[in-house]
C-alpha cells in the first residue's frame, strides 16, 4: 500500500464549511438538479467522527438529528430594582430557570409532550451489541473528574449518548454578572439549547413541540420569544453496504485491528441530505478521540493518527475499487 | 422657611459610599469606642428612600434585611461536545436550573427548610393599613408593560414589596453566551442570587440554611461553592419616634400632604448597623420615585424634587428643634 500510482476509483471533493452553523448552504445547493449530478457517486466517504480508542477503530453507521433554539424571556420593560420590586414582578431568570428544570422529569426523562412518540424502544440485539462495546465507566468518570454519571434512567452511558435523545442547555445569561453584587430584577433573561434526535423523530414536529410546550409553561406576566437555531432528523447508514466492508478492511489493514461498528452521539446535518440527495451509501471513518476535547479549550489531534488516517484513506480506496470490481 | 440664619440644632454628617457593596467598612468604623461616641446623636436622618407617588409623601419605618450569594456549579473538568456527552454527564447549566427553580414552589413560597420559622404572620392592623396605601395595580402593570403581576401566594403587591422576604436570581452565566450556537455542555455556569429579609429573620441563620440546602439539592456528579456575599438584618424603627413627628410636620409644610408610614422593601445595612450602635431613633424622609429606574440604564431624578427636598430637610431641622424644646 504505497501512495502511488493512479486512484482506483474517481474522487470528487466537497469541501464545506457551514457545519457549525447549521448548514444552510448546502441544503440550497442541492435544490438544483444540476449540482445533485455534479455529485453523483457510489459511496459517502468522511472522516468526522473517532475512533473507540487508540487501539480501537470504529466505523459509524448512524447519526443523531438536533433541533437548537435560543430562547429570550422578558419580564418589565427595564431593569428593576429587586429590593423594590422583587417577589412581586416576575423576575426572568426565576422564570426561564423554572422553564428549563421542567423539560426534565426526575427520571431525566424529557417532559415534552410527544417528544418519545416516534423513539422507538431500542431492540434488544443492538443493546446486546452496545452492552458489548469496550467501555470503562471509573475510567470515563475518572478523566472526567466527576463522582458520578447522571443521565436517563434505565440506560447506560453508551446508550444514552448514541441511541437515547437528549436535552442540554449550551448557553445561558441574564443580569448582573460582573464582580461582586448587584440587586437587579432584570428585563430580560436568555438560554442558548439543543436536542439531540434519534431515528424515527422528526426535527420539524420537535420543534412545534417545544415551541408550544415552552410558551405553556411561561406564567402570565411572561413573553417568550424563540428563535430556532436549526433542525435536522437523525440519519442511519446501511451497515452492510460495499463502503462500509472498505472501510473495515481499510481500518484493519492499517490498525491491525478490526473496527466496532457504533451509533455516533453527534450530527452531521450534510450527510443527512447528501444521503438524501445522491441516494447513495455513506462510510464514516474517523481518526480523532472523544478526549480530543472538540468544542473545548486546548482541542487537539494525535499526530500519528493523522498520517495513519491518511494510510486508512488510501487503503480505502483500493479496498473499494477491489470489492466494486468483484461485483 | 428660608435657608438664613443659625442652625436650630447640631448635624453630623455620615458620608458613606459602600452603599451597593455591603458596607462592611462601617461595620469596622463602629466597633471603636471612640467612633461610637464621634457619631452621638439623638436622631439619624436619612434620604434614601422613595415618595409614595409625587403627590404623596412617605416616611419609611422599616427596611427589610439582605443575604447574597453567589454559586457556582461544577460538572466535568472541562467543557466538553454535547453530541458526545450530553446526555449522559451532568450538565452544569441543566443543573443550575433545577436547583434555582427548586427554591420556589407553586405558590411562590421559598423552599429553604426553616426559612419562614421565624417570619411572623403579619398582623391584621398592619395589612389593613397596608391595605390603604393608595396603588393602582393596572397602572403599576401598565408601568412595567406586564400582563400580570408574580408573587407568594395570599398577599398583596404592597406587602409582597415590604412585609414578606423574597427570593430573586440577580444574575446568571454559563455556556456559549455569543450569537448562533455551539453545542457545548460547559465546565460550569454560575448565578448570583439575593434574598429580603423580614423583621425576626436572622440572617446569619438564613445563609446557614441555604448553604445546606442548596448543597442538598445537588446531584452526585456536581460540585457547588457558595460565595457569601452579604448578609443583614432588617430593621425597625419606632414610628411615634420625635424624628417621625418632625419628618411628617416637615413634608407637610414644603409637599402640602401628610406623609403615610410605610415598610421599604430595600435594604440600607448601615442603618441596622447605626442604630444598634447610638441607640437612636432614625427618620427615614426621600424624595425619589420608584419608577426613577434606580440601578438601571436611564436612571434618574426629578429636579423639582430635589430643590423640595432641600427644603424639606430644612423643616426638619426646625420641627425637630421645636418639638425637643417642647419635651
Amino acid at each position: 500500500m504505497l501512495a502511488v500510482g493512479n486512484l482506483p476509483c474517481n474522487i470528487k471533493f466537497v469541501i464545506e464549511g457551514e457545519e457549525e452553523s447549521g448548514s444552510r448552504g448546502i441544503a440550497d445547493f442541492l435544490r438544483q438538479p444540476d449540482n445533485v449530478q455534479l455529485l453523483q457517486a457510489e459511496a459517502i466517504l468522511v472522516s468526522d467522527t473517532s475512533l473507540h480508542s487508540p487501539s480501537q477503530p470504529a466505523i459509524v453507521t448512524g447519526m443523531r438529528g438536533i433541533v437548537a433554539f435560543e430562547v429570550e424571556v422578558t419580564g418589565p420593560n427595564k431593569d428593576l430594582h429587586s429590593g423594590a420590586y422583587g417577589g412581586a414582578v416576575g423576575n426572568p431568570i426565576n422564570i426561564l430557570c423554572q422553564m428549563m428544570a421542567a423539560l426534565h422529569d426526575q427520571d431525566r426523562r424529557i417532559t415534552i409532550p410527544g417528544f418519545y412518540d416516534r423513539v422507538a424502544a431500542p431492540d434488544a440485539a443492538l443493546r446486546a451489541a452496545l452492552a458489548q462495546t469496550p467501555f470503562d465507566l471509573a475510567q470515563y468518570q475518572q478523566d472526567l473528574d466527576i463522582a458520578a454519571v447522571i443521565g436517563e434512567k434505565g440506560f447506560s452511558t453508551i446508550e444514552r449518548t448514541s441511541i437515547r435523545p437528549t436535552l442540554d442547555i449550551n448557553g445561558i445569561w441574564g443580569g448582573y454578572t460582573g464582580p461582586g453584587g448587584k440587586t437587579v430584577l432584570p428585563a430580560k433573561a436568555y438560554a442558548k439549547l439543543s436536542m439531540r434526535l434519534v431515528p424515527g423523530q422528526i426535527a420539524q414536529e420537535v420543534i412545534t413541540q417545544f415551541t408550544n410546550y415552552l410558551h405553556a409553561l411561561a406564567p402570565p406576566g411572561i413573553r417568550v420569544n424563540i428563535d430556532v437555531q436549526e433542525g435536522y432528523d437523525a440519519a442511519l447508514f446501511s451497515s452492510d453496504a460495499l463502503a462500509i466492508k472498505a472501510a473495515s478492511q481499510a481500518f484493519e489493514a492499517v490498525w491491525g485491528q478490526k473496527p466496532i461498528q457504533v451509533r455516533g452521539g453527534g450530527s452531521l446535518p450534510i450527510l443527512g441530505q447528501l444521503q438524501q440527495a445522491l441516494g447513495c451509501d455513506v462510510a464514516m471513518m474517523g481518526f480523532g478521540l472523544d478526549s480530543d476535547a472538540i468544542h473545548s479549550p486546548n482541542e487537539h489531534f494525535v499526530v500519528d493518527h493523522f498520517y495513519k488516517g491518511i494510510k486508512t484513506i488510501i487503503a480505502f480506496y483500493d479496498a473499494f475499487a477491489a470489492l466494486h470490481a468483484a461485483t
